[in-house]
């Protein structure tokens, strides 16, 4: 259900992007209760000018590696459950592709259940 | 007032991108009401490993031609609404461009009717 | 805080699209208290047939150069700061790069004050 947006600068090489998309992923399936293949993701490269990004925002010093990761999910999520997802996706991307935890910022959207149609044009979650 | 995100793997002619740009908007104007000409849609193609998507969650079996779409609109539809507007879509781009009703991944993001400005500074809902 | 994404017709100079940017992210300074270090920006650049944009809704003339612009930020913002930075935003592209303020569209999604992690897996804004 989450559907989650990867924006990050061109460059790097596809196993360090795809390293991005499975932290992000396996720290949702951790943290809040995501299933395993409820996976929806697309990771967006942009050249050095498509990114503006403060380097120093709230004392956080952010380098051109910065991902900035965008995650539409149903409401209902515990500020903990919220908070144990930050610090669980910096924390694997850290090891793996070796993200510096300043350079991950993530926002949620949050939307109600029946605003899903994984396929067949319906809306699953409502059923 | 939507604006319609509509992501998907690369390679396919202008013509289907088209197709389903097409195929989205006539369902939003039959199904929920939109007017005709309130159309703002962004289509982005994507390499291979641009987007990750799970091939059966929920038993549903995606190909690499999933479509991933995102739309925003103003609250206030009611979920009869929106369960039309999936089924409307899916059967319309199985329709044309071909595309199999499996392959149409749809999420709705609402928001208010103050927080649109369609040209000219203004916000013409508050009106 | 905010979240911008902009998207607008490839083939401008750089200048162009960076004006846009420090446009709007001036204007949402001005006129809803974003810290002017708050800068988190995604510029797309997109071909002629990866946007369709009605050139006429509501009666707006909008040419090949409309820019959408969707910002993400938390919830609170009264609708007289909405409409200030919908007015300012046009009034500063006006005047650089030279946008036409019939050609920028706005839209903002809010979220709460807790979906947001800056960096080290922190939650800053619930501290």
């Amino acid at each position: 259900m989450p559907l989650v947006r990867i924006d990050l600068r061109a460059g790097k090489p596809a196993a360090y992007r795809r390293a991005i998309a499975d932290g992000i992923h396996q720290a949702l399936v951790e943290t809040i209760g995501i299933p395993p293949d409820d996976r929806f993701q697309v990771i967006t490269e942009h050249p050095a000018d498509g990114m503006v990004v403060d380097p120093a925002y709230l004392g956080i010093q952010r380098s051109d590696d910065v991902v900035l990761v965008q995650v539409t999910l149903s409401a209902g999520r515990k500020p903990a459950q919220k908070r144990a997802f930050y610090a669980r996706a910096a924390e694997l991307l850290a090891r793996e592709p070796g993200l510096r935890p300043q350079d991950l910022m993530i926002s949620l959207l949050e939307t109600t259940w029946e605003n899903w149609s994984f396929g067949d044009g319906e809306a699953q979650y409502t059923q």
